[in-house]
Parts: structure tokens; C-alpha cells; sequence
């Protein structure tokens, strides 16, 4: 137990201690620092280059065809679901750089999420008894269409592990609904979505009872409705899963597999995988009379039964040769192809006319049989261990992994042809052409993965190894391997890849915005309002945090109180986000620009607990903390004490504060100067400019009263308490000093680049 | 709730449609597959990429230099703190592709790591609270040293946000250790490790309250014991901290800042930076001496308290001009230098001497000051916002990052003179230069961390962004900028870099280890001692994972069970990890080859749960699946009921039978010729070989009863039955043949590489 001279409530001093322990290494000469060019000095030729490291010349070439020089932009932003980590991973392709691992399934520390208390409803409400789950099982990553064609606007992952689904908007890379299945105990991990983001297709995996419904084992298929908001708003694209529209489909129990929607000509109808007693299918569904049809609930949730379903004849199968890894529908939708090493073309208009006339040949568990041999179009056996298959712009052409044969092979699946084929030293698996899932694929590149990576590129890493990724080029009518790309704490099988700039993401919310709705938080604080409110033992912080204070600096609570910091990010400018945490009490948080997040804890221990600021934000990084007092229970005050200091130390802080007051006039005469040229150059009229003044005169309104408390204490002779009463004025001016040379810097650029 | 017909107390045949509802894609043909060489087919030339990609020749020179072709080997491994996100990152110089992230302060689900109970364990003990801490602030590794040279054993890493010091072993890239400090509630997070790792050095860092035991503020050093195990076992290097020889020097309230270990001349003393009031130290401590004081407990932890510290002079403070980021000693130890705009050079045996003399001119908070003038080697001013310095090979040149004046200047901290700079395009943070932190920096390369990279060089992925680190090329006279890396979910501080060789990881345990204590864990399980035990309503599973079969395959157990699987990996082979989850049970592990792990979880949910492996371990991955049965409570069981085949039906699955016989012969004419070739070329002379057909035999082994079971059915007539265990012995057979064919491959290499 703490005794009853806390600390903290010593003199005044000791507070003015934990203030100013630090001395800036910033002075006002430092913040007027110049810009220069940068001269790159090569002393070795390419040839030294190429003999010292044994390059050969296509080594060089690839590696010139992979390397994103300073100022170069990646063409694709690329994105993989990482498995078990719950994550995605963000890439660009072709430097094959990792920019970002964005928390889905899992919670995430670097971005706070699963850690504010924002986030960690939205994935309490996700899973089965309200506790977060800390892992998932997403593969394939599905993205928003708009007519069949990527608009960069979404990402939707299925976990296979614990049966949720998520959706992410790429406004701000961040996840915004995570929803747990409400039947399905084994979900496939991977979604599929139709060509204008109507429905976001789930399947089951593995049979399995529906909880607590029922004694059987069922599959099926779920259509989650998917309510787009065509108009992008500046809190997000704003689109949301509606769960209470969305509807499954009941089925007997088959093993399901990966599934895709049709485009164009078979829009309204998906196909997917199924697998029973020995015997594999590709079943096809016209969901647009599913989701019409009448539904009973289940669990909450809409059910079309399957004996209605079965009636109306909206679900059939087609039994295939032998299992299939993939099932995939063309960029037009005129086919859909089952991947194994018999590859069979499907007629999609064909399977289509004979499920609407009822030509079946046979029943399987009570759903109707088309056969195969009358809707294909054709089979080609493409290797052996045919993994998978990518298509790409031009006309019928697609490429398969023949993983037995180590080999990419390319193909016409019109005229059912081989074009071509590239021998690899590894054994590939699946495949991705950027936008090839689209109605647009492009023609560029093909990511490969490969399992085996680190045999023959990797060192070792211990027993646990990443999953590994090629970039191949096929732009041309041969086909060149040209990079190796390790991918850490991932499990590699699908990704898919946008353009970059379909993609517009957002620098900063606006200010007050709980990130994950996309609303204003009732939490939202402004400068100057930020305030501590008790009910109880209830207690409410509205702090903000802007370069470089956290307000408050001190929070004094009692030991058992219930206490929640409701923060807001001033930040106006780019790539300001600050970090939060509190030493020891285990929370912490990140706060992006704009953003207001919660965190709520039991200040169940006592003691004195620092918080700071976790990003670097400035030079002035390191300011960023304050304090946060534990009261003992039952404490009933201190009376503290005087501290005296010898005539030689107030001598040498009467020094210091003359000093001080010396280096606080030429700040000052610095921010004039500043001043007046920001004025005389219409800084007002440039709305980045003007947020980084107000940045400014917010820092220079908070620098009143220590000014009046050195004052006051240089008067009464105080020359500690003056000292560091100055050196907190000086803070302030130096902060205000830095934004306000920083909105010269940018006025500056604007002005030039008229 | 599930109704008396539970759905697996169904007849037999319903768990054989469990185990049987996937097909498998593999035949033994494609299991005999051929190698192909790689050509690489270039059809741009490098003008044409140049041109088209816009690259100049010094863009080529760095790409050719940075470039990694398949085969090459990565010079350095280096390894960062990720900051907040708690994790460490492993990447490669100088390909600058990260390899691994490696959870240290906070679980990570690829791994497991936080999620077996052998791990959960490990994180919990370090906690106040007995909970899981969700995040750390890891900043600065320290590598373990043999005569001041880096081992590549050991690093460490501190948490400043949970006050933690934790240990990872390279031999397995794995986290060994976490201990919660028992005294400080603010950590700096990073270490100072001695010359021959006796000590790892921890201090606080904000000035607080050691917990429950004082009202005063006070900081700390304390001196990790670690115990170094010279020979390294198969197990790990098996080093460890051992908190009860560990000891802390309690000192008056500062706020403490980096820390270095002296080398040679000046091995037994550290260095540290201090501030308080405004003013900032360097502080000097007589380590030897003060590990050898009496000390008393607190908190169950030695303390050597201030008074009696003070008395024997092994501290003084050595007061700066102004703030200093950093205190680095030189790689020979005769210099400590602190960097900041005046970076000022200190000769150690002058300081060491002083202290040693009790030469002092003052005292700051009781502590003895020494005159900066007296001992200090010279100043420089280096630049302007001078942040870092770093080491290389060549005697007595050291690098600066001058932030303001975006410029990294080369320099000799003997003469004081400049030699040289590299002007850049962005403000330079951190630096490092492999190995240089040690006793043998090397000379090729400068990595510099760069927090505004974004603008520069990378595109946008939301409000919050990752950390930048740029490779320099300082092998000759003229410097150069090599390449930018992304570090995703990391705030980038500090790294450190070793010769790639240096480390020499495993690629499997030992049969059983647990591989957080490197001890066999008292769970190991063999192939064939795999069982069920229970106690009440305690059960556990003794289970083994290996291609392609978890076991046992169905588990039963009683709502409200508390339910333990231990896990044991049978694998031999290298890469071959094996994940495990259990479907919405929310438990997940990672089973790298050799180890053993437990997994306890209530079994509160009713139901039919699939576990199954996370792992992609080869092409029959998708079969290692199994399922967990939680009967409801009160269960009585069910009749269940005899299926009906119709006369069609039956006929169908006796012609599948009758096929399957057929692949069976013909399998076993593979495996039967394999098995010869094998014996005549003595493949019991090569372990790996050896164990690989000790798989394929293990994984026959098991095919008798469904053998006996396929017989018997198909001598009753009952062909559905028959046909689905005669798939289920296929199954066996082909995993026989699949690793006895790699055991084949593996041979084939070896004799040809004598």
C-alpha cells in the first residue's frame, strides 16, 4: 500500500517535475532547416555489380522490372488474406513491398483495433458469447464490383475457423463490420460477389448441425445483402452488410468448396463446388429466385427450406470426374470451369437452360442431376496436380499451375488449347492475374505461390517458415519469373489485385469520427473542451491529442473507479496519427487523424501510471505523456511539504529563468516573423495552410497561464517554480513555432507550384 | 438444443461419411512427377524496361545491388521491435524482404504463440494480473555477445509499455522468456547487453512508484542475470534470465533514456542518459561492483538501495550542454559518445578513472557529478538535428543523421573531422549499420529510418501508414541510396543486423519438446499411443499430427467437459508445420515439427465441431480433419437407424468398390517398387530418408482394419460400406506412397551429390 504521502499530492513542485523532466533538443534555428537534392554516387559499374553478387543478365532485367525507384508508384495495390493470422496484407505489385496488415479476424495492436473500445464491440458483437475471438481462417478475399468490375471500394473476407464474415472499406483500409454466421458451425473460407455487390455469397464447409436447431447435418448457402451507397461519403463508402436482408439456403449435407457468381449472361446464377461419399459436383444455384422465395427463421435468420427450394428448382449438380480445387466463372460469364487435372468448360448458358427446363438425369440426396456430358463445352487435361487457373485480358485466355509438373501453362480455353507454358523450379499453387476475377482483367502479371519458396530462395528462419509468392511477367508471349516475395505470419492461397489509383484513399476522418461506423462519436472533443466528468465511481475523460500534448495531462482518479478515456485526434494534417497507452494498465489505442476512439478500464491498482504517445508524430514525440493517478482506497489526503533549496541552487535557477526568458523572446520574434509572411501571403485562403495555423494559435492559447504563473512566481522570488513555469510557456511556443513553420513550408510549395 | 437423435450416434455409416466425403485428387501417378530446369525468357531488353518503367542507370545499380535472384542467399539477417504492435520483424539485407514476425510481447495467432497453453503460460506469468497482455512497446533489441562480438544466440527486448524484459532464441526464431519487472510501472524499451552476456540491462523510465512499496518516486537500473549455456543443445541454446540473480540499483527520481555497455578497457561499466529539472546526464555505473552489494528485497526482488550505492561511489553523473538521444560506446570501448546537435566524444578511461578517484565537482539529487570537461575527448557539431550515430568497420568512422538538415554524415570521432555526406530527399531517423553495435561492425551497409518515406516513395493506404527504412550503400568512398522498405504494423526505432551465418537455426525438435522450455514435454505422444483419458468431467486427448491425418479423428466428449489436446507433430521433415483449430471453439495452435502443445477449453457448446489443420503441408492437406462431439447434457443416446439403399444404388457402389480394388493393386505395385528400390540403395544409411519411410510405414500400419473392415462388408454384400473402407485404406496407402516416394526423391539427390 501506498502511505499517505502520495506523491503526487506533495507541493505543486513535484507535478511541475513530471512536466519538465525533459529539455527540447528542438531550437527555433533547427526548425528553419533547408531542403536538398539528393545526388546518388555510384562507384561500381552494373558490371562489377553483376560479377560481385553472380547476376545474370536476367537477373538484371528482372530486377529492373521489379524495383520502385523514389517517387515511382506500385501499378496494383494487391491484397491476401493471411489465414490463421486474421489479418490482410496489403502489397503492391510489382516492387512486392508489404505496406499494411490490417486487422479483420483478429485484433491488431499497431492500428489499436480490437483494443479501443470501438472496435472491440464490433468483434464481441461477432462472435458467440460476447468475448473476442484473437484468431481466423481467411484465404480468398472478395472485392466490391460495380458491373462486374472491381471500384476499389471493398473487401470481403469469410473465416473459415469461426464462421464470421467481415467487410472492409478501402477509403481507409479498415474493417467496419465483422458478423458472426448464425447457423453455420464450418464456413468455407472464402466468399464470392456478384457483379454489382448485391449479395456477398457464404457457403458452409464441412456438414455440420445447425447450433441448437436441429439433429441433422446440413450445408448451405448464404446471401448476405449488401447495401451500397453509390455516393462516396467523407466518412467512408459507407456500405453495410444488413444481415436482417440476408438469406441461406438450406442444403442436404454436402462438403462445399470455393464458388463464384455469374456476369453479364449468367448474372443471377452461381456455381460452386460440393463433394459427397466419394463423388465430387459443381452445383449451380439461380439466386435471384432464391432470394425472392419465402422464408422461415432460423436462429434469427432468414432459411429458404430446401424441400421449397427443391420445388421451385432454383439448385442443381453436376457430378464431375474427379475433385476439383476451384470453380471459376470467365470475365464475360460465358463459361465456368472446374480446375483439377481433367479442366472442364462448362456452357454457362447451357447449364442455365437445362436447370430452367428441369433436364436432369438423375437426383443426388434429393437434389436434381444435369448431366455433365450436355452442358460442357469441352475438357482439356492441362498437366498434372492442376492447382488452379487465372484469367487475363486478352480474348479466352487464362493460365493453370500444374503442380506435379512444376510449370505454369497458358491456355485458350475457347478453342481448348495450350499457348505456351513456363517451367518454374518449385511446384506452384494458386494463381492471380491483377483483376482477373473481374469482368477486366489485366495482362501484366501473374502471382504464383509458391509453398516450397524457401528451399531454393530462403534462408531459414527456424522450423516455421512464411508462405511464399512469385511475380511472373506475361506480358509478352514468353513468360519470365522475376521475383520472390516472402509473405510473414500468412498462409498463402488466394489475393486479388486492384489498379492503384481505383483505390482513393482518405488522409484523415473528419474530426470526431468513430472510425469503425463512420459516424460522429458523442465522445467527440475539441480544443479547449476537454474536461474530466465523475458520476459516482464512473469517470468520463474527454481528452484530445495533437501535436505534441495529450489534454489532459493529468488524471487523478480514485482506486476501483471505472474509467474511460474518450480521446479525440485534432490532427489535420497527413500522416499524424498518435498512439495511447497507458504503462502497465494494459490499454492502449491509435488514433488516426480525426478520430475519436474510447478506452475503458478498472483503475483497479493504485499508483502513479504514465501515458504517452506510441507513433512518432515530431521531434517533439517524446512530449507526449501525462499521468494518470490511482488514490489509494480510503486515502485520506497529504499535507506534503515545502522543499527548500540552498541559496546556490535559487541562484542557479534564477539563472536559468533569465536564460529562458532571453531564448522566449527570440521564439517570439521568430513567430512574428512567421506571422507576418503568412498573413501577407493569404494563408487563409489555402484550407491545409489554415489548419496548421489554427494547430498553431491552439498551442499559443494554452501558453496564458504559464506565462501568468511565471510571472508570478519570479515576483515572489520562486525562481524554481518561475524556471519551470517558463520552461512550460516555452513548450507551448515552440509547438506553436513548429506548426507555424510548417504552414510555411506547405504555403511555400503551394505558392511555387502555381 | 440437439434432440435424442444425435446426429453421430446415427449408424456407423454416418461417421464414415465424415471421414470419406472428400475425393482424393492425388494418384500415384501424379505423385511420380519430374523435375524441369528454369529458364527465364527475356524478351524486353533493360534499355526498353528503363525507358518504360522510367528508370535511370543509378536506379539499375541499385536495383542490381539490392535484387535477390533465386538461389542467392541474404548477406545479414536483421531484426527490429515493431513498437506497439509487440512483435519482432526479421528481414534480410539486402533484399529488404521481410522473412518473419516473431510475437515477443504480444500473442500472434500464425504461431500460436499466446494461444497454447504452453505459451498463454508464458505471457501470463509475466503479467500483474495473471491475463494476457494484449500489446507491448518494444524499441531496441540487444543481441547476446561472446568478447563483445555478436553470437547470434540471443536477443532481448524490453517493454515499455507492461514494464517486461523478454528472450528469444535464434536457434528456433522463438520467444523463451517474458518476465513482468517486479518494481518498475515505466520501462525504456530497450536493453544494454554486456560484452559476454552476464548482464542484461534494463532502467526505468519515467521516474514512478515502485508498486505497493514506497511513496517516492524513483528510477532504476537493474541487472538481468543470464545464464548462458556455452554448448548448444539440440533444444535451444537454453539460455536464461534467472530473475533470483538478478539485482536493480535503486536511484533518486530521473528520467532515463538509452544505455550502452562498456567493451575491453571499459568492460564492467555502463552508460546511460538521465534528465531531470531541465538538465541532461550521462550517467556512468560501476556494474561489476554494484552486482557484488548487499542488497535487500523488495517486491521478492534484490535491491541495492541508493544510500549504500552512493557510498561506494559506483555512480556519478556527467552533466550535457543539452539533450542527447543516444549514448553509444565505440566498438573497441575506448569512447562513449552522446548524440545531439553537439555530439560529444567521452574518453571511458578518463570517466572510469574519475568515478574510481572520486574526482567530482557536484552533486544532483545526491548523486556526485563529474566535470564533462575533464573526461571528455572533444565535441562536433554534425549537422543540424543530429539524431543517431552508428559504427562501422573502418577504424574510428562513425555515420550521424543530421534530421533537419536531411543529410547522413560519415565522420571520425577520433580527429572530429567530417569525412564525407550523402544528402537525401527526406529527414533521417535511426541508424544501424550491421554488426555495429558489436565489437566487428562491418562496411557494406547504412539503414536509415525515414517517417516521412509516404510522400516520397510509397502510396497511400489510409489515414494510418507503416514505418520506412532506407538501405545506404557505404562500402565506398561515395555513398548511396540503395532502396526503401515498408515495415508494416511497426512503429520503426531501432534494429540490429548480423551476419546471416552467424545464426544457425533448427529445422525441427527433438520428438515432444515442449519448445517454450526446450524440455520434452510430458504430453509427447508417439504414432500409435494416441488415446483418450478422462476423470470425471476431465478429459484429455493424446493426440498426433502427420501427413495427412490428425488422431484421433473423432473425439466425444460431455457438455461441460474440460477438454485438454495435447498435440504432438510427428514430422521429420523440414517445413512440415502442422496448424490445428477447432472450428468456432475458438482454439488454435501451431505445431512445428517435434512439438508438442496443449490446448484446454471448455466444452460449453453442444454440437458436431471439425478440427482441422491450418498448415498447407502438402497436396493432401485438406484431409487432416477430424471432428470434436460435444454431446448435449443429459444425453441418453439415440437408437439411430439402418439407411436403405436402393437396388440401383447398391449396384453403383459395388462397381466403385470393385474399381477401387483395382487402384489399390496398382498402388501397391508402386509402393511395392519403391519399397525395393529403397532397400537395394540402403536408405536406412540416411536419417532423413530414414524417417520419411518410417512415415510411409507408420501411415500402412494403419490400413489393416480398414482392410479387415472392407473385407468383411463385401463378403455381407453390403457394397456401400465396403467401398467407403476400401477408400478409407486407399487413403493409408496413398499417404505410404506419398512419403515413401519423397523419401525416394530425397535419396535419388543424395546419392547424386556424392
Amino acid at each position: 500500500m501506498l502511505n499517505q504521502f502520495y506523491p503526487f499530492y506533495k507541493p505543486k513542485l513535484n507535478i511541475m517535475m513530471l512536466f519538465t523532466r525533459r529539455f527540447f533538443v528542438l531550437s527555433i534555428a533547427l526548425l528553419l532547416a533547408v531542403t536538398a537534392s539528393v545526388p546518388v554516387n555510384a562507384q561500381q559499374t552494373l558490371n562489377d555489380v553483376k560479377k560481385d553478387r553472380g547476376l545474370t543478365d536476367n537477373d538484371v532485367l528482372a530486377a529492373a522490372k521489379t524495383f520502385m525507384p523514389r517517387g515511382g508508384r506500385d501499378e496494383y495495390f494487391g491484397f491476401v488474406g493471411t489465414g490463421n493470422s486474421g489479418t490482410m496484407i496489403v502489397y503492391g505489385l510489382p516492387s512486392m513491398r508489404i505496406y499494411k496488415y490490417v486487422g479483420v479476424f483478429s485484433p491488431e495492436p499497431w492500428q489499436g483495433y480490437g483494443y479501443d473500445d470501438e472496435s472491440s464491440l464490433l468483434l464481441k458483437k461477432a462472435s458467440l458469447d460476447d468475448k473476442i475471438d484473437w484468431y481466423g481462417d481467411m484465404r480468398y478475399p472478395g472485392f466490391s464490383e460495380t458491373n462486374g468490375n472491381y471500384d476499389g471500394k471493398h473487401l470481403f473476407y469469410s473465416d473459415g475457423a469461426n464462421s464470421r464474415i467481415a467487410m472492409l472499406d478501402l477509403e481507409d483500409f479498415e474493417t467496419k463490420q465483422v458478423l458472426s454466421h448464425p447457423l453455420f458451425l464450418s464456413a468455407f473460407p472464402g466468399v464470392a460477389v456478384t457483379p454489382n455487390t448485391d449479395w456477398v455469397i457464404q457457403t458452409s464447409q464441412f456438414p455440420a448441425t445447425w447450433d441448437a436447431q436441429s439433429s441433422d447435418l446440413k450445408s448451405g448457402i448464404t446471401f448476405w445483402n449488401f447495401h451500397k451507397v453509390e455516393k462516396t461519403t467523407k466518412t467512408g463508402h459507407a456500405g453495410r452488410i444488413l444481415k436482417e436482408k440476408s438469406i441461406t439456403l438450406e442444403l442436404p449435407p454436402f462438403t462445399l468448396g470455393y464458388s463464384d457468381a455469374g456476369k453479364f449472361g449468367s448474372d443471377g446464377y452461381m456455381v460452386g463446388l460440393a463433394s459427397k461419399d466419394g463423388k465430387n459436383y459443381v452445383y449451380l444455384v439461380d439466386y435471384n429466385k432464391v432470394v425472392g422465395m419465402k422464408t422461415k427463421s432460423v436462429s434469427n435468420f432468414a432459411v429458404v427450406p430446401f424441400a421449397n427450394a427443391n420445388k421451385d428448382g432454383v439448385v442443381a449438380m453436376i457430378q464431375l470426374p474427379a475433385k476439383a480445387n476451384y470453380v471459376k466463372v470467365t470475365p464475360k460469364g460465358k463459361y465456368f470451369i472446374t480446375v483439377g487435372d481433367e479442366t472442364t468448360v462448362f456452357d454457362f448458358a447451357k447449364a442455365i437452360k437445362a436447370l430452367t427446363d428441369k433436364s436432369f438425369n438423375g437426383k443426388v440426396d434429393g437434389i436434381p442431376t444435369i448431366d455433365a456430358a450436355a452442358v460442357k463445352h469441352g475438357s482439356i487435361k492441362l498437366g498434372n496436380g492442376v492447382t488452379d487457373i487465372a484469367f487475363e485480358y486478352r480474348p479466352n485466355i487464362a493460365y493453370a499451375s500444374a503442380f506435379n509438373d512444376k510449370k505454369v501453362v497458358r491456355w485458350n480455353y475457347e478453342t481448348l488449347k495450350k499457348e505456351g507454358e513456363l517451367k518454374l523450379d518449385f511446384k506452384p499453387g494458386q494463381l492471380m492475374v491483377p483483376q482477373g476475377m473481374s469482368a477486366s482483367p489485366h495482362s501484366n502479371y501473374l502471382t504464383v505461390v509458391d509453398k516450397e519458396g524457401l528451399y531454393k530462395n530462403f534462408v531459414s528462419v527456424g522450423p516455421i517458415r512464411p508462405s511464399f509468392q512469385h511475380l511472373i511477367d506475361i506480358s509478352g508471349d514468353k513468360m519470365s519469373d522475376l521475383y520472390t516475395m516472402s509473405l510473414p505470419q500468412c498462409n498463402m492461397y488466394g489475393s486479388v489485385a486492384v489498379l492503384r489509383t481505383t483505390i482513393k484513399p482518405i488522409i484523415r476522418y473528419p474530426t470526431g469520427t468513430n472510425s469503425r461506423t463512420g459516424e460522429i462519436s458523442p465522445f467527440k472533443t475539441v480544443a479547449g473542451k476537454e474536461k474530466i466528468e465523475r458520476k459516482g465511481n464512473r469517470v468520463h475523460v474527454f481528452g484530445t491529442l495533437i501535436r505534441s500534448h495529450i489534454t489532459p495531462e493529468i488524471v487523478e482518479v480514485n482506486q476501483g473507479d471505472i474509467v474511460t478515456f474518450h480521446l479525440t485526434n485534432l490532427e489535420l494534417a497527413e500522416d499524424e496519427t498518435h498512439g495511447f497507452t497507458i504503462d502497465t494498465y494494459g490499454k492502449h489505442g491509435s488514433f488516426e487523424p480525426g478520430k475519436t476512439a474510447s478506452l475503458t478500464f478498472t483503475a483497479d491498482r493504485e499508483g502513479a501510471f504514465p501515458y504517452y504517445c506510441t507513433e512518432f508524430c515530431s521531434a517533439l514525440h517524446l512530449e507526449m505523456e501525462g499521468i494518470l493517478l490511482v488514490k489509494p482506497k480510503n486515502w485520506k489526503g497529504s499535507k506534503g511539504g515545502e522543499i527548500t533549496l540552498t541559496k546556490k541552487e535559487l541562484a542557479e535557477y534564477k539563472k536559468n529563468y533569465e536564460d529562458k526568458l532571453k531564448v522566449i523572446a527570440q521564439t517570439q520574434d521568430v513567430i512574428n516573423g512567421v506571422v507576418k509572411w503568412l498573413k501577407e501571403n493569404h494563408y487563409e485562403n489555402y484550407p491545409y495552410v489554415k489548419a496548421l495555423v489554427q494547430d498553431a494559435v491552439a498551442q499559443l492559447n494554452k501558453a496564458a497561464t504559464p506565462k501568468a504563473n511565471y510571472e508570478k512566481f519570479a515576483k515572489e522570488g520562486k525562481w524554481k517554480d518561475a524556471f519551470l513555469w517558463a520552461e512550460q510557456y516555452f513548450q507551448y511556443q515552440v509547438k506553436a513555432a513548429d506548426a507555424g513553420l510548417r504552414a510555411k513550408k506547405l504555403l511555400t510549395e503551394k505558392l511555387g507550384s502555381k
